[in-house]
């Protein structure tokens, strides 16, 4: 059986996507003003991933994304005051209060009696540090590590210095690339929460997944459910 | 005696405010055609300082700071080509490689055979990790902790995790702020490396320092010297 439970945090404890989603929104009436095309707006999220060598993940990077997007595609003619704009609507994002999903509560609380639960965020550590906070569910929480990247490296590591064994971790999120495929890698068991579209950037089609070591839940209700799955099978 | 020593990273280590202080002075360059006062351009710092309730500490904070301050001041007169200049000013920033000072390189080897280092950064995390890659230092230290704030309850919360004692702990670093106070008010021991100029927010008169816990050097130099004198003192 595994012996820690891991959670990825946004998009799986608690609302995330929709408010980029909606920021990317008030980008097209700002920039459509300007006559950018649906296309340009498409080149976005290539754009962004672009500046992530730059900027790593997280709002402060979206922002200054959309800010040189925007510059760079209305040709400078985008006004000082429609950039105020889009740094405002950082702004909010980063200052908003954190909408945990229904249900979460309980499963933490059911499950942190049970396991040591770690949080594996990634992004922006003053902002994820702020959305932690804001949940209220940090004390369900044995560590939290917050990562700038998700690689099988980057678990292996945070696995490393809690003396985890990885066939002995479990994952939760709702990232097929950044919370299944790299723990899966290394040997460990999954449950794919897969409540939302993702990030194109996210969409990556699953190679072979090893089943008896993976499962897909579309639920909040149903990951308690796919982890005592886990806990009767043969991976003991 | 202590059994680790902590070392601060940016301007202990490695160049760093001055590309901050070189971004500061492009920014006036690009501003005064618009008529920025001097005065405006001092209240820069308290923006930047206010701002960081959103954005917390580095390079990206920096700019979206520029940024907002340049579109207020100038009551939105400024060119969006100009903003432009001033992410890439940030980009610019972001992307350097890391200028270790000399005599870093031999300070850490000499001491990492004897104790183990931790080092411990304030900032941005992509930032940082890319600084720490890009220095080559990273192999001395036992331990590297980037936080978002260094206040006494964070030193402590690392500590705790290391299983060291605070009076069996000591910290190198450039910034009393940072680095030494919220060290001495957990009973650990001190280098100041007082190379610089610093921050204005940085900038905070110490109070009545401990001076069997408290050392100030000028150059990187005395640094070995300085913790030689603690292990021959009475702290033990």
């Amino acid at each position: 059986m595994f012996e820690w439970i891991g959670f990825d945090a946004d998009d799986t404890l608690w609302k995330n996507s929709e408010y980029y989603l909606a920021a990317r929104e008030e980008f097209i009436k700002i920039t459509q003003k300007y006559g950018l095309s649906a296309g340009d707006i498409d080149r976005f999220d290539d754009f962004e991933i672009e500046n992530i060598q730059y900027y790593g993940y997280g709002v402060m990077s979206f922002i200054l994304s959309m800010i040189e997007i925007a510059i760079e595609h209305t040709q400078g003619e985008i006004t000082s005051l429609d950039i105020q704009h889009l740094v405002q609507i950082g702004k909010n994002m980063l200052s908003k209060d954190v909408e945990v999903y229904d249900g979460i509560e309980e499963l933490l609380n059911d499950l942190s009696i049970r396991y040591p639960l770690i949080l594996i965020t990634k992004g922006d550590l003053f902002h994820q540090q702020r959305k932690i906070k804001s949940s209220g569910l940090k004390n369900f929480f044995k560590s939290v590590e917050i990562v700038s990247e998700k690689s099988p490296a980057v678990y292996s590591d945070i696995l490393d210095r809690h003396a985890i064994n990885p066939d002995r971790f479990l994952m939760v999120g709702n990232s097929l690339r950044s919370d299944i495929l790299p723990v899966l890698d290394l040997g460990g068991i999954t449950i794919h929460f897969a409540n939302h579209l993702t990030w194109s950037h996210e969409a990556k089609s699953p190679k072979e997944l090893p089943l008896d070591r993976y499962q897909e839940v579309k639920r909040i209700e149903d990951v308690l459910e796919a982890v005592k799955k886990f806990e009767g099978s043969g991976l003991r």
